[in-house]
């Protein structure tokens, strides 16, 4: 008889998700291995997938265990795996590469052509147990808690975002306060930015942002930032913008408070197309714009595990939440609403 | 008496301009040089002051006497001008840069907050003699003759543009053939472009973009450049794109055939807001954005000697009309009409 | 009955091989594949397995089937290879890497701390049939002939060496022309390189690196070629140094030809301890130095492909003799007489 | 009648120097400024001059007032000046650059090859007035006091020395703790290295590197700092190693104890030539070695006036004495006896 588990899983078109009993997940090729999950955390992006906007309803077939941000310890390892051990202590990059598509071959993996996501096309890590590719897995520092390993797909979106450009002695300002936004601005301390300056529209975020390192927050409903930005910068703008928002109006601004020559980095994703005065606020002052999408494999891994062992990053205090498994829904609500940092489920 | 000598000058605000008789310049600062003017070329931007559009109408002062790219001898110079002499041949880099600003101390001077433009700001050298400051000369290879020499300027917006990252062995996509187009087709071919691909509205300027080397060229009036160019590359897109024309159709497309983690670099002027979808167009894609302005003082300069000089380039076929100086007005009517690559005056 | 095959094999420690009857290779992992080999070359490497230099004899364990430079057809796969098909023409690189270490997850992985070498630590592909992990095998275009397609492996040297900075407009002297070095010269002028000049001890090859692009060639056994290479340069030194033969007294030379603020990739390997005035020829120079060991997984092979497929990479003239098989000990004699640039064996 | 002023003066060729009262400088060129110097301090080289080394000798024509690190205030501009005004807080750039050479005009300044060095080939800053091109003085962020603005010309080598690779998240080695060595460490920490090492021959600059933030320090007459660095490093070396000794065991070491594919800077100068293993150590790890001199003008001053001002930096505890300039010959022992961090005169 098949073993059995509980996993949060969207079981069909529309709003919402439930917790059903499914069967535990079996290794099926010799280059997976099987891990028990210790701690998954909440990404926008199952939030999206549980409130079922038009990105999910066009991308994701139910049933589906939804989740992709997990640490854990492996159970099992495939007949071909040689880099990891029943023991090993890893987590997951959500994003499953081909290998053999030019941008794998080129060590862009994190643009590969082929990608399939963790949680979105495949079964996730809202379970006890996930099965995943051992290249997607991530062996971590032993130092390095699981309420703080799961999160590292995130974490690595700010370091990716962050260092594709220099930082040290720059001054930054970090659009959208959202768990990458946060973090982007502690990765930028971290590494030697001379100032964070971070936006946001909740004064919740402003705070956390705060704790995480930012000297200078910024209300935007209730004060002109990118006024106050200039004004912070002599008029100059600031040498590196990291837009995490998404939002037209905070694009339209990066490139307005960016100095000549600076460089913009792009996370937010927009929902619907962006005008922008191309000429004048872009070409004139010859900007480096670039967009970013996950984290490189893994390079960008390796920074990070360097960063959190060694304690030059701290990230704890934007874990807001941690909740038991079963209190789920209470999770999507918080995300609903803004009321927190990072949502992370700690598993029996 | 004042020696004196006949100018181009735009005389007054509203279209046009004149050959009228001028105080020869005269160095008024010990840092300047005089330079007998010995050949000068037709910019875009000269165009746009001739018919006087609403930029023009914004930042030229008249009367002005026009033109900003030359070649000549040096035939004076300041006290304190220790890097020319009287008779070194020498061209302008039209960007006269400030040299305090943050930009010029870290050495990104193509974008300095306090740049003058010769021939808008100050006074052109659409003139047997002009006077410009020692550090805006660049001291030319005598192998290089007047005609092509007086055409760096615009040349080194082309280099600049499509040196800003690799090209050996990538694809290359030219989408717009003006004389910078045409000029970037060719250095991508000297720089190991496995392929370029040029589209343009007018045959003629096609036919000039294959003659110096583009491999493919497409009518977007005939043909759907997105359609051939994703064909000519498998589907995948090119690695680098180009965007030379400033028209919003062909910047939107310039992100649309860019492959995953590809290059574009913009340098054509869009003249209103640009409508973009930044999601699926860039930021899925991990594409990395150049704005390109003017040419970097000096390392631009510097490859460009050394690829004309060594014939590594050769960019003569681009230079359809060689005047005399005279018939100035007949230039402009071939600007006006596209009928035209590189218009090039000599001067007596 | 198993079937066998003919294969140049280091039977014994001591100087010389045997073409010997052994099994044909069978794949035993399932992330394996089988090659039938259609071509093959002689690497300095095979030479000094041959010769039993002090390197083999610690390194090399007979009997070992020797060669790690081929071209040839996917005869069969392992259960686990999606990346190929039988029927696909590939070649292979001969370092194969362990994808777990530092170096390999932060896609360094020609510095993998584990590497093991075809034709060195495992069997080779001096043979009809090698079997290699097909995440060592390149798909090759079906534009490139195998007796070129084979010789990837050393002109990926060349390309990584080369390539591992800024070449176009520069002048690059390439000190040692053995394949590499000649190769090296190729690819600079590919690169828009506006001067290669060349050195060796041998007309013979100097010939050889003229047809392959070379603008100068001096014999440093006929003349002073630091003398001459900075004659040539008006004084400064070349931009570019690529140090392909491996004598101290090359790379004494190579930092003294070097510019201020040059390059040099350091390629050759010296067989003892070499003395540099690192003060004066280094460090009061500012120069850049790279160690060039193996070719980047895959970012080399992807440039290299481009370069071959699109002909703006044309090293057919380098290669100097096609041999059958059978005439393996005539080869190596070329190769100790230095009377050959690269020699192929084509198999029936 | 000409002012007067009390200097610090090399008077004749040999051991010592002298305070004599010499003729004030004046300003003879329109692009020059005068300071008023309000700190200055001693640089090894000061002290190869004073005890009168091989190279001083060869270099330095007496008499010649020493000194090259200052902070002070201008006094009086030149005509041509536009960069500075009376009032304005400066320090000065020691290496006086030309300009117009081809470093120079790549932006490579710091390999000029002109170079004039303030206090070696010109009259130096050991004095109340020092008269210097305004293109040499870089000017100050008030919040730095004069006693740490005078260091930034042995700062700036420990920036540009430091950040000349990636140091985030990197593990960091620093072989030689004079000034630059412990500001190496510093600069280090700030750009978010995981770990500083640092080792050196005496507690005492030990000592001083633990207070400027080194994780882990070694005496290398007390420990094998090779193996304790692999050790530190589980066998596998640093990222990066920042050679600021010169001794040629510390060079051939810093190649040994840096990993596959890491970065060594070689900053420090050997007094003669050095024997390297390069095929093992170098090449077959393929490191990348950057040779330091200088500081790029002014990328590195704008870095550190930003990691100073911001307060990122605080290298004070290396400044373990100001002395008053009259006590000259008390700071030079203290420099023979390696028994100081950085020595200040603190001027009336």
């Amino acid at each position: 008889m098949k073993a059995t588990m509980k996993a949060i899983v969207k079981t069909k078109p529309g709003p919402g998700a439930e917790i059903c009993e499914v069967d535990e997940p079996e290794i099926t090729r010799p280059d997976q291995i099987k891990v028990r999950v210790q701690a998954t955390s909440i990404c926008g992006t199952d939030y999206h997938i549980y409130s079922w906007d038009r990105w999910s309803a066009n991308r994701v077939v139910p049933p589906r265990i939804m989740g992709h941000e997990f640490a854990g310890e492996v159970v099992e390892v495939g007949a071909q795996v040689e880099s990891l051990c029943v023991g090993d202590y890893v987590s997951g990059e959500s994003h499953w590469v081909c290998g053999h598509c030019q941008q794998c071959l080129m060590n862009d993996r994190h643009v590969c052509a082929n990608t399939r996501i963790l949680g979105v096309d495949v079964n996730g890590c809202f379970a006890p147990y996930v099965v995943v590719p051992a290249a997607s897995a991530w062996k971590n520092d032993r130092s390095v808690p699981p309420e703080i390993a799961c999160i590292q797909d995130p974490l690595g979106n700010a370091v990716h975002a962050t260092l594709s450009g220099e930082v040290i002695g720059r001054t930054v300002a970090v659009l959208g306060c959202g768990p990458i936004g946060i973090f982007a601005g502690a990765v930028a301390k971290a590494a030697g930015a001379s100032a964070v300056y971070a936006t946001d529209t909740r004064n919740y975020r402003l705070e956390l942002a705060t704790k995480l390192g930012a000297d200078q927050v910024i209300n935007v409903l209730e004060a002109d930032a990118e006024a106050a930005i200039l004004s912070l910068t002599g008029g100059k703008g600031v040498d590196v913008v990291l837009e995490m928002s998404g939002a037209p109006s905070a694009i339209r601004q990066a490139m307005r408070i960016c100095r000549r020559g600076g460089r913009v980095s792009l996370m937010g994703i927009p929902a619907q197309p962006v005008e922008l005065d191309m000429a004048e606020d872009m070409i004139f002052k010859g900007l480096t714009i670039h967009c970013i999408v996950g984290r490189r494999l893994y390079e960008t891994w390796d920074t990070m595990r360097s960063l959190l062992a060694s304690g030059r990053l701290d990230v704890s205090p934007a874990i807001t939440h941690i909740l038991p498994f079963e209190e789920f829904s209470h999770g999507m609500d918080l995300m609903r609403d803004g009321a927190c940092g990072k949502v992370v489920f700690k598993m029996p």
